[in-house]
């Protein structure tokens, strides 16, 4: 777990796209950063108070966040200099980056100097156990989807915060790099040993309250020929009672595959549950999840009419519409 | 890729059980070891010529595979002794203990002294890709199974002796560590990074031409929840033409797993097929491969019987009866 507040480091992100980590955080645990840093030139805001370093750490600022994109795998000197005085003044740095704090130098003589740490989100941290397939008591959601990165993070995080509004109990579970750098916590289970991706999910999932409700991030799809293990490991791990089916209707082609055209969302209904229901006999789907980012309002209206239509389940867009319909589905 | 020929390493295995590695090497790949090394107290024999490491170095061996299980997760020094003698004669080590090779000090010395290799096949020693879901030339027949361990790399090795025995062209791809000791390469899947799973299993069964079957070896089950990632990776990965299905009848619960009660043959069909025309559309079931280890001799016709009637597959013990009838199958 990472250690909260944050200082968000927005860095030199040429544009906002580049620092939609940042924007993650902010948008879903909006009174976890106590400010933001930008180095010159930074095209991205979120708003937040700017500090230097030093006024990060006298707010209170636990770990430093990199909530940017760094440009061609390379942690420029300009960055070093902030990560190097982060940890001086006290806290830990986390980052997803593809390029690892753990492999500059600098940061791992300033860690060691320091007595902080370095978390490469990307990377598991702890051993994992073999799956045991046991189910647990509490209720578990998984969003699953026709295609990667349809809308399943935002889908779950959006189904966390409107339960916790309506006072109910509900965690979501993160299972990205993402999600963990939101969340503070989670396992990045792309980057896990394949014998022991499913025990990590139960690991994340363990046993709760009766009335507590676990929120999952999905990952890949069950359609998806790169990913479909990892997501399958989801599905068996997490022991789902309840599923929601995401779908982002305007792709033509699975993403990264160009050869590969977008299944339609009905097939994944009866793949899923079949799946799911080897560990947990009684899952089912509750929801539909649409990405309508691509459509009109009276378009996505339309078509959440005939999704709803075709496939006898409540569909909304989170984004557009919240997550109230997708809450309300919940038995 | 292990150098061949082997010296076949017995240690001081107790029964013939812990030598099951070498039994598997004795049965699949009788003439890719010049001999055998025991030590006192061993209880295994391979029926083949005992060696010195110097005898075996001037019969040409290349590597001294260790055919043994060790006991309690520790290289004793009476291995210690013959494994850095066989490198000092030239030879690699390979082996697929849980305890690794390289982390004992006096074999990592001895490589570096010798130059010679050692082989811990239950580690990936290849930056695998991302899978991309591209079909390619050849055929590629590919074992799934409604358990772990009911009989498939036996199944795929008895295929693969059949077609070259008919004169075909035809390759077992090993993706378990017996598997990789026996024919001198493969995948250690199970130990494989999740986002590279499915990639794994394409280099594994790269284009070829178009009368070669590839006969790949399945893990786990997709009805295994501590496994299934890695068994829908195969089938993904893997992108089969064929499947043929493995069942061991007179289980009652699943591989470690007290609490699921075995699940029957007929549902691995659809849910197999379903997943396996994600990538491969033509992927048919051609075959039962059913493990009646633990039946009498007229209970296992019986049961074959009624499999070839309720699955309208044909099906049969490769083990007991051949693996013909599985070749037969193929179109």
């Amino acid at each position: 777990m990472l250690r909260q507040p944050y200082l968000l480091f927005l860095g030199d992100a040429p544009d906002a796209l580049a620092a939609k980590v940042a924007q993650g955080i902010k948008d879903w645990r909006p009174d976890v950063s106590v400010g933001q840093l930008r180095l010159p030139g930074c095209k991205a805001d979120m708003g937040l108070k700017e500090m230097s370093v030093a006024e990060a750490a006298a707010a209170g600022a636990q770990t430093l966040v990199i909530g940017v994109a760094n440009r061609g795998g390379i942690i420029s000197d300009a960055w070093m200099a902030v990560l190097v005085e982060a940890m001086e003044a006290g806290m830990d740095i986390a980052a997803g980056l593809h390029t690892l704090l753990k492999d500059q130098a600098p940061l791992v003589a300033a860690a060691q100097r320091t007595g902080r740490q370095l978390f490469d989100v990307r990377l598991p941290v702890f051993k994992y156990p073999i799956g045991e397939g046991k189910m647990r008591s509490g209720k578990r959601v998984l969003a699953v989807g026709t295609d990667c990165s349809c809308g399943k993070m935002y889908t779950t995080l959006a189904m966390e915060k409107e339960l916790l509004a309506r006072g109910r109990k509900a965690t979501f579970r993160a299972t990205g790099q993402t999600g963990i750098l939101i969340t503070g916590g989670g396992v990045p289970l792309d980057a896990v040993v394949a014998d022991f991706m499913a025990g990590a999910v139960e690991v994340l999932t363990p046993p709760n309250d009766q009335d507590h409700v676990d929120l999952i991030e999905g990952q890949g799809s069950l359609f998806h020929p790169s990913y479909s293990g990892v997501t399958l490991a989801l599905v068996h791990g997490g022991a789902p009672d309840y599923l929601v089916l995401c779908h982002e209707p305007t792709r033509t082609h699975m993403r990264g595959l160009p050869h590969y055209p977008s299944p339609s969302l009905a097939p994944l209904r009866p793949l899923a549950e079949t799946l799911a229901r080897v560990v947990n006999p009684d899952c089912v789907s509750i929801a539909c999840s649409i990405n309508t980012a691509h459509m009109s309002e009276a378009d996505a209206k339309a078509y959440l009419a005939k999704v709803e239509d075709e496939m006898g389940l409540p569909a909304t867009d989170p984004y557009r519409f919240g997550a109230a319909k997708l809450v309300d589905a919940l038995p």
